[in-house]
């Protein structure tokens, strides 16, 4: 059997390699992807965003522990920075998540910010795909940061969690309201803290002057993911909110939303190296880089006179 | 005089409408570029990075009052996320610098995460510019994440300093060792804490695998930005770099670097905005959108097809 096909038997190995091609950008992860997309759609995602230390891979772990007690097949993918000085992603996720690792029923996966300007995006959107394909039910997105490459990445999952914590500081909150509109679910996490009410209200109060664009009231849930508590009536929330994507609309406009994402950032992504190769093959690049360091012409016009010569 | 004559000369209102107008992404802001871009090159740009709640924003306010005190003008970018339910960038780091407010030697202006997919970082240098035409001597970048998007932008500066504090969890030393490459000082700030030797010897630690390839040494710095202390010692290791920039290479490289990137955001932006809008008015992008998300056809597949029909 070949790749594609071991990937559409649940191989977990062959899917971790699709991975790696995908990350390094090979020719052959594309004929690989193109293969597999018919075979997609059936997952079911959720994204998991918040600022540092609020606790996103504890919950990531419980809800993945819950789905697993509903009898779900879980994908798990971290979205990390790389460290330039490991060469690797870091490995602190996957170890928190090793009392799944004799499970066949989870997939983890940590993927590393290589490239820039949106290939991190485009490349989470390969992964979910691929998962999807080896027939995960649901894949869970956990970002590291708050960024807005992570908002981009979230934005195409169906169900967006946001994680918050008592009592952080200005920062928190600000970085919060950024990310207030992704919200379907807010999670107060760590609600043993003092403060976990104030920020319960905080999140209300926020919403309140929000109007939600397909009739959804985000809910609000607090838990304390480190022992477990409240993570069975979130991972329920999740599953209300499926129910309402899928009653209301059939999925349909959510699963176009996606695709208008993934087809953006791709196109993006190929526009952008695709006119780049053309000119560093002209000769036309660097001579043209130089002139903008030198000031002999602006980055406006130069970007312009490569849309023409370009003959858009 | 106009717009761009009032900016030369330091105008900060103007200054400050051009600005919106980059920000709504208007013909005229563009042209107004073009016509500034002449006048740059010669401000000195300092990113300033690190996960929310190292106190970014603090350090940045002292490192300006530090730099008036050499009698050197400055411009302070500070990167936010915008809310959808307030409408407009977080005004926490206004009020924090309000005390320049009547200072004419220091603008500061937020910027607002409008768009997606890289266009944070091109409007960032498009204010950069505009700053440097007004004459400003430093130009102080201040991200409120550490996501891809602000790696992007802070790439551009001449000097980084990345941020940390002592005693935060394993998500921040994540966050951090993605951030690591960029920095050219590193700051531990509010340093009275417990375990900031510790952090310090960590950081060293990290750099000691890692290579610089200009050759030089990154410095690591103790501050308690609150209380001013340390930031003298802090605003002198900048300038020692910037020596060193200059001394070594003229400031050259740096400067290309810095036109390489900002004429890959502007490229990637223009390129995707045209081809999308070429697609919209052939009535092809809708139906497109469709094919994918029925999984008739693969993003892969249908991006290649655009690139075909615009022939590239």
């Amino acid at each position: 059997m070949d790749l594609v096909e071991r990937i559409q038997c649940g191989d977990a190995r062959a899917a971790a390699r699709l991975i790696t091609l995908v990350e390094n950008g090979t020719a052959e992860a594309v004929d690989a992807l193109k293969q597999l997309y018919p075979r997609t759609g059936r997952a079911y995602v959720i994204g998991v965003t918040g600022p540092p230390g609020s606790g996103k891979s504890t919950l990531t772990d419980r809800i993945t522990a819950e789905l697993r007690h509903l009898d779900r097949t879980v994908g798990v993918i971290a979205v990390d920075p790389t460290s330039p000085f490991t060469g690797g992603a870091i490995l602190a996720d996957r170890i928190r998540m090793q009392r799944h690792s004799l499970d066949e029923g989870v997939f983890i996966r940590s993927m590393a910010t290589r490239g820039h300007l949106g290939g991190l995006s485009r490349s989470t959107n390969d992964v979910v795909d691929i998962l999807d394909a080896m027939g995960k039910d649901f894949i869970l997105i956990e970002t590291v940061g708050v960024g807005q490459d992570e908002i981009d990445i979230v934005r195409t999952a169906h169900t967006t969690l946001v994680v918050a914590v008592p009592g952080l500081g200005d920062e928190i909150q600000a970085l919060k309201a950024g990310i207030m509109e992704i919200g379907d679910l807010f999670v107060v996490n760590k609600a043993d803290r003092e403060g976990a009410d104030r920020t319960v209200l905080e999140i209300e109060m926020m919403l309140e002057h929000g109007e939600s664009d397909d009739g959804w009231r985000p809910q609000i849930f607090k838990t304390v993911a480190v022992r477990g508590d409240g993570v069975e009536a979130l991972t329920q929330g999740v599953l209300e909110h499926r129910e309402f994507l899928f009653e209301e609309q059939g999925d349909r406009r959510k699963s176009k939303e996606r695709s208008r994402w993934v087809f953006r950032a791709l196109l993006q992504e190929r526009l952008t190296a695709r006119a780049v190769e053309r000119m560093a093959a002209s000769g036309g690049l660097e001579p043209l880089i130089e002139r903008i360091a030198g000031r002999e012409v602006d980055p406006h016009t130069a970007v312009e006179e490569v849309l023409f010569r370009l003959g858009l």
